[in-house]
């Protein structure tokens, strides 16, 4: 039986934590394992109060929920706790509303990839992301 | 000249995500290039609003920050950016206080390197990461 | 002025440790900083004596060779040193020819980043990579 | 029963690539999961014809090895196919002999981890590494 994608985001946001974030679901295809989000822009994700700037932790938080969600929607599944993660930042996102698109790169027994890559407002590439998930049944 | 580490930190602290984070400088060496944190629980951190866990973007975060803290202090600067930045999460770690150790590993003209360890209330090494910050002057 | 790429690939050619590897330059693209490899199969790649396989170091190394070499194409450079490579393995390859694609992700004016697949005889994505190297003048 | 792990390595030095890199195994701890390797200077390993320094991807290589045979030997088992392998290399590794030290960070039932230094014959820290390994009966 199909999982109801949108359903499943919802609980996931019900995560004390997702609720910081406030991603919100905007694609996905089953088929090809890729969901996107839009990241409403919060003071609270500054880096500096002052300057310009969205922290690297944000970033990093948000590539490890989108990997892993893509995994769920590619394996029908409802989440996979976190083996590993890798984040490359590419240049300072932009104060503003955050794009993040993911893919899933392997669907496998006991372990799959996923990447994700972070656009900031100004449609800049800001980060990059790989994800290592267990997905043993 | 020397920074003063602790006014560094309550600097650091004034950061919007920071201040979600909320965490503690708890120890610092300059010449071993070493800080700790200890970091208070909060409902906002957990994973699931009912099962027990730390979410791994906070963790992650909480990685970041203090890897870039020990080069600061390792190096007498004020902050430097990531570049990269890889965590593994070893554990699920349990709802309560949490503790961060992280120490230069690499002080270099243009590129530095720090590693860092999580520990959960219970002592358990949950998480370890590394990140490359761009130290160029 | 610029590069000779085929003439700067007989350069690296050179080198000990890629007169092992013997991968063969087979197509490039200066605009989009990617580069190809054909690597002839080899006993010495095997991982064992009897089973099939070729082993993940040889792939790490044609990963860091192909992602450096897509770099210097890129930006019209001899090479750079290494600052830190990521390798997934995502299966076995199979003993054969590889093919190797590289592609520039990130053109910094100190770190720039460049991804890497393989694919083995079989056409099927063995390993991916993304390395990070220093590019400063 | 225990393996005799001197035995597991002269099984492993077989395989057609160990016989490239030729590394000797120095020291082993099963309780610690902890192996050490000493691995003699062969012109094949250089970066360049003419000057100093060992490749990056025979770097990777060893790592990949020790860390691999450090979970052989804590686990008691014969190997593991590597899931994703990370290097950072901090120094330029002298022409001569090397030294890697494996250990065993994470022993799991599905996934582990080990963490990898290489010194060179200058007795330098040059290269760090930590591998996932999938370690599912």
């Amino acid at each position: 039986m199909e999982i109801d994608v949108e359903r499943l985001w919802r609980g996931w946001r019900r995560s004390p934590f997702h609720s910081f974030l406030e991603m919100d679901l905007s694609e996905f295809d089953r088929e090809a394992g890729t969901v996107s989000f839009s990241i409403p822009f919060k003071e609270g994700y500054k880096r500096s109060p002052k300057e310009e700037g969205i922290h690297g932790g944000v970033l990093a938080s948000i590539i490890d929920i989108a990997a892993d969600f893509a995994l769920a929607v590619a394996m029908n599944r409802i989440s996979f706790p976190t083996i590993n993660l890798r984040i490359d930042y590419l240049r300072m996102a932009a104060d503003g509303d955050l794009t993040a698109h993911a893919r899933t790169i392997k669907k496998g027994r006991t372990v799959s990839v996923a990447d994700v890559e972070i656009f900031d407002a100004k449609g800049r590439l800001c980060a990059i992301g790989r994800g290592t998930y267990a997905t043993a049944e």
